[in-house]
């Protein structure tokens, strides 16, 4: 079970670094080599609200993410929790959205098969005007 | 640290139960003798949108849910992530806000302190109409 959940966290740990590097950069390439096929994520709102599935899908999705901030996003990350097949990273972030000023809270809660990510799953912790 | 763990585990789960009993009866008591005097807490929205502080300020607020949500709200718990300090529950939630039906997926963040809850930030995974 120890060697489960230290499994789940490196590849975890591992899958956070790659998706902070796409919302800084844009370049999601290496996230998205992380998902398995039939990966699947729920968004708390907007264009993506709701349950999404596939991976097709999620690379639309995180294009979409680097449009809506073209600058990149900064992420201080504050507590992770895990357990035997799942890792919650909770972080705040900020950013520019569309050109105006963005801060907010958030909590991802990662979801791991192997040695990939299978779901996940996105909380809102603020309003996208502070954290 | 595996007994600091489960310690954290306990008293986050316990302080859980009585977190569900206060949202589906309104009756707050047990959840409140379980936070610490210096107790705070961050809330995505509304009007204690942001950091509150002090076990007072926690009482008026939990009166305030159970005022908005007055026939209380149903939880089902989908994961439980926990490390040496904190513990993170994903839950859906389901009710009626002001008497309209009310549905959202949620995450709350418990920092437990000896057999107390020190601090807690909630997240919002949805948008209020489903789950």
């Amino acid at each position: 079970m120890a060697q489960e959940s230290n499994n789940t966290l490196t590849v975890a740990h591992q899958a956070f670094e790659h998706f902070q590097h796409g919302l800084a950069t844009g370049e999601w390439n290496q996230f998205l080599d992380m998902l398995t096929e039939d990966f699947s994520f729920w968004f708390p709102a907007g264009k993506y609200h709701g349950l999404n599935q596939g991976k097709e899908r999620a690379r639309e999705f995180f294009q979409y993410v680097s449009e809506c901030f073209k600058g990149g996003l900064t992420l201080t990350l504050d507590q992770v929790t895990s357990n035997e097949t799942t890792v919650v990273f909770e972080f705040r972030d900020e950013g520019a959205l569309f050109g105006e000023p963005y801060k907010n809270r958030i909590a991802v809660s990662f979801d791991v098969r192997g040695n990939k990510i299978c779901s996940y799953r996105e909380y809102f912790g603020s309003d996208g005007k502070s954290n």
